[in-house]
């Protein structure tokens, strides 16, 4: 155990991801220590958090919003730049970077460049601009932790192996809420029954993405990115339940898997407390009382998001970064009931189809390809 | 990879671990290599795979079995002695323990106390002499790796893991042929249909072991002994399809599972060539293929022997060793069609309840509590 509690910096702290965080720290007073948190719209929340944890450093998305928040508490920072403005100046020891979207990109850029480590439970970051995020982490030496659950799995399943004989990596999938529904059924769902998600509880923008498998692709790439694993190695298993969270298959036969109940707090606090495994109250898996896990194979057929992502993270290039735009441009459009589900991966297809590829060396060319996709989109809606 | 084959010794070279770490050395001929043979009966086995692998030290159980040894292919030792003179002199890296029952217990602290690793697939000599056998290897650094599919899950589980953070051990068992039978059906069973284990092809002794649970009871002190493992922290799961092959929970509630088919030669590949994991031909496990995995608790009121050897586990001193030795009387007359199914775990029970305890702090101790055992059960026959 270190002597000083780990200065933690909270990105997206209002969100699911963000209080589950909070929760672990509340958990761990000696351990974990809160040194900044930034907000999306929650002005009152975000006050209560930082009266809760003695925080000065807090950060809102917009103007509006840091107007309502209480001044008593601290006066916030405002917007992108207020945000990595935040990250630069919190002293912080690990980043939680759980803000939804490619919002995330820019604070997480500017953590990595710092050389703090980050807990990543965003992933659109790596989907979009994962080359430059991987290098970036490794240039400064800032370690990039998984909070994902599968990611984590993984990253766990890995410990203590040698990962040149990784032969292939087995991403578990619940399936979403519409897996057992047809193609024609799949057609009529709506945006309050993909937000009923059968095991996990998430924000809205990832609970659309899992109920497509868009979410199940941009994991393919967060297991490329972190894990230097081919993406042809990579496959998804249809795992209804969430208890087997990921598999590593070695070069010998041997599967090692990572379990537990789905519950996003142990992957959480093995991100923020790492190396260490450190006891905890949380609910503990009963194998005997669940009964039964049951696997299969995705269906993109149904679920055309995931082949799409496959295909954006084997075609590499700008690529991706339209993917992740798209997608965003269409749940977006989706939540707001201006389009139907199965509109969401026929959007994308159009824009991976449209796209005039180009090689992204930098942010400004992730950003250029992520402003062209969205436009596109946008035009088509 | 070494620069030389490791040099195996086989003890138990006939059986089905035999013969499977032989395919696995034949899979491996630029790493593995083979420098003794020893078997209990089975001459022209033996003669075979001493040609085939050019070994000219050999040991068979006893005088008759080599005097039919074929002499053009060498001379063998003869009898435990022999068998332990060949552990000697045959200038091992790894010897593979297979020997079935407290028979292995001598050629294993021989081969310990010489400092040289051992890979035990053999539970017995753990079950009846755990302190010892464990304090030999720790004394001498020779390195105890295990085969049993079970523990070599554990071991893989716990790898890059502080062993202090171990909260449980989930040991998960087939529930062997018989668990779907009522307690007045087990009365009925039959040796024949005793031997015909449902997923794993193994030998006489621990099939039936294996249809009582007292070979899932063995593994509890397999677990305890290699992994320094509280006797209340180890938890026995019903999975019939042996395919998470054992798990490791960890006090921050994550486990983590090690998997695969039902195949003793994944863990037979790794104890030998340990610590690397080798391409190898074996086939992989495909979940979405086998589609269900399911669990549940043992049922210990048809299954006596597992309550039987978590008893003698906790009650330690020389209630392990009788344990053990009661269990070899009772299989052998149970084969032997002498007494029916259910009296296998009464015989014991009995043995343990008549038994004065000891302290064993000597193999002499070891083999006194097992000898009054043998006498005790076979008396009751």
């Amino acid at each position: 155990m270190s002597e000083h509690p780990r200065r933690i910096v909270v990105l997206g702290s209002t969100g699911s991801i963000g209080e589950q965080t909070l929760e672990m720290v509340r958990a761990h007073p000696d351990r974990l220590m809160v040194t900044g948190l930034a907000a999306g719209r929650n002005s009152q929340r975000l006050a209560e958090q930082a009266a809760e944890f003695g925080v000065d450093l807090v950060a809102l998305a917009d103007e509006t919003s840091a107007e309502r928040f209480d001044e008593t508490v601290t006066k916030p920072l405002v917007g992108p730049d207020g945000i990595c403005e935040l990250v630069e100046s919190a002293e912080a020891d690990l980043v939680v970077c759980a803000i939804s979207g490619v919002a995330g990109l820019r604070p997480l850029m500017v953590a990595l460049e710092a050389g703090i480590d980050c807990a990543l439970a965003n992933k659109e970051p790596l989907v979009s601009a994962g080359r430059i995020v991987t290098e970036t982490a490794r240039k400064s030496g800032a370690r990039l932790l998984p909070i994902d659950s599968e990611i984590s799995a993984i990253f766990q399943c890995l410990r203590g192996e040698d990962p040149s004989e990784v032969e292939k990596i087995l991403l578990t999938a619940s399936g979403g809420p519409f897996s057992g529904l047809s193609a024609e059924e799949l057609q009529e769902v709506t945006a309050d029954r993909a937000l009923d998600h059968p095991t996990w509880q998430m924000g809205r923008k990832v609970t659309i993405d899992s109920a497509t498998l868009a979410n199940k692709g941009f994991e393919v790439f967060e297991v490329h990115w972190m894990f230097g694993v081919d993406v042809r190695n990579i496959e998804v298993v249809v795992h209804h339940q969430s208890i087997i969270h990921s598999m590593v298959q070695f070069q010998d036969g041997s599967v090692i898997a990572q379990m537990g109940l789905p519950d996003m707090r142990v992957a959480i606090q093995f991100a923020m407390l790492y190396p260490e495994r450190v006891s905890n109250d949380l609910p503990r898996m009963d194998l005997a009382e669940i009964g039964k896990l049951t696997f299969a194979r995705p269906d993109t057929e149904r679920f055309p998001c995931l082949r799409l992502a496959f295909s954006a993270a084997r075609a590499g290039r700008s690529y991706p970064a339209v993917l992740n735009a798209a997608d965003e441009v269409a749940v977006e459009a989706f939540l707001a009931d201006e389009i139907p589900f199965m509109r969401i991966p026929e959007l994308i297809e159009r824009a991976l189809e449209e796209h005039q590829a180009f090689e992204t060396h930098t942010l400004a060319d992730v950003e250029q390809a992520d402003a062209w996709a969205r436009e596109y989109v946008r035009g088509l809606l």
